[in-house]
């Protein structure tokens, strides 16, 4: 696996097959690939064989398999994603379950098979990220998303809400990459703090967005967020409010990568270009 | 974890920890897990604790995913399971999707932690668990069994499914009991081929009892495939036919025990009562 080769899965049944290469074919911006490379490659390893595109390629079909999950008529219901239909929306539902479902299987799946990573590696490997997408991450994430629909939020509530549903995996984007590179505890540590303040940030951005930007722009239904009444950032801070907030958390993460100098200014880039965005 | 102990998950949102909980509460036959624990038992590792109920536990939670998402109301748009309401009819069809996805990531979490077993088991583990689920095993089959409800299909055809979608999963539990007691190649692939034929055995049994058991007995909804107009071992060979195939196959799965002995005298009576069964 190279950098920026699309991944391709076998896959018996030809709908699914065109259902998750639908998905595949428009990867979107790619965000938490960039951040598992620049993370290795600050901590000096660059060479794309030695596992850093295979967590690449997993965390996006984590990512994917969330989003594709998310937008079904029983969670949000969203009919344009990356600026196309929604996967149930160009096909159906029940091919939109199976694709997500398989995209988590995938995602181990290839890490499981790449020798180039020892097998202590694969194992922390697995840990990661199996808690980033599980009931204590992303998933539950999601559900705590789901039920603040039906009630008001404080800033507290929505950052543990975050933490989960959006940090946990972006956190384990960074994590990840430095376990390829054979990062020590210490390290580990100081990235996953700079990794959950970004998180954070793009999440309150995400809130921004929602109300500033227009749907061509973000790929995606925007406004959806006032119209379901939800508790949001900037329910919560104003626009004003929630954008100073962003360049807090994101003050916070930039801290962390201090220690690392002039070696962290890739990944610096990849993190101020996740919040300073205009979609 | 130890034999028959149920399963807790920790979860945030308590609705979600709710349905987890309504699932495990109630784990059905527990085959799956009866073949990984007399799998590893007749190859010497009876021990508990090295593995196996971790495996075993695993694979459970693996087959009661698939059954929350073959449920739903996009797929088989089942109302009973195991005797009580389907998960997204006692609760919602949101949380029956979070529920799957995070019991798919929870096997997976509990491999990785379960430092018993070496890092090259869990690897070993995680290829053969995260295949045996994914598009090339259960989702894939899932796929082609919904595309063969609108379609007639040869035996051919529904051996190929049926290996994906139930027999993967029922080799999966088998070669893993094998792993975690650490058996050679030749015998995993033996164990392997019992399986796939152990699992075909069973699924054409399930074909069968759809047509002459009722709902109480199973458990789930009886008749459903008639209703459905699907094709099934069935529709292609007849109640008889279809109960002389599937001791044909218990036979060949049988045969492969032959070199482990009186060893093997428990896996066969699992495999005996998987095929003898009348619910």
């Amino acid at each position: 696996m190279s950098a920026g080769e699309p991944h391709s899965i076998p896959c018996p049944d030809p709908q699914l097959a065109a259902a998750a290469e639908y998905v595949l074919a428009n990867p979107g911006k790619q965000l938490r690939a960039k951040l598992v490379r620049e993370t290795a490659a600050m901590l000096g390893s660059a060479d794309p064989n030695c596992g850093v595109e295979t967590v690449a390629t997993a965390i996006e079909l984590l990512h994917s398999y969330s989003l594709v999950h998310d937008d079904l008529p029983a969670m949000d219901n969203d009919d344009l994603r990356r600026g196309r239909p929604t996967v149930h929306r160009a096909f159906d539902e029940a091919t939109a379950i199976l694709v997500g479902d398989g995209f988590q299987a995938r995602a181990f799946e290839i890490i499981a098979r790449d020798s180039s990573l020892s097998a202590e590696q694969r194992v922390e490997l697995f840990a990661l990220l199996s808690q980033a997408v599980g009931f204590e991450g992303m998933v539950g994430g999601q559900a705590l998303d789901m039920a603040a629909e039906h009630q008001q939020c404080g800033i507290a509530e929505l950052t543990r809400l975050h933490r989960l549903k959006t940090g946990a995996l972006i956190q384990a984007a960074v994590v990840g990459g430095a376990i390829v590179a054979g990062a020590n505890r210490e390290t580990l540590d100081r990235l996953a703090t700079f990794a959950m303040n970004l998180g954070l940030a793009f999440q309150v951005i995400d809130d921004v967005l929602d109300v500033t930007a227009c749907s061509d722009d973000l790929g995606k239904t925007a406004g959806k967020d006032a119209i379901s009444g939800k508790s949001t950032y900037v329910t919560c801070l104003g626009i004003d409010g929630a954008k100073a907030e962003a360049a807090r958390l994101l003050n916070e993460a930039v801290d962390a990568l201090e220690p690392f100098g002039e070696s962290a200014l890739a990944l610096r880039d990849v993190a101020l270009s996740m919040v300073e965005r205009s979609k």
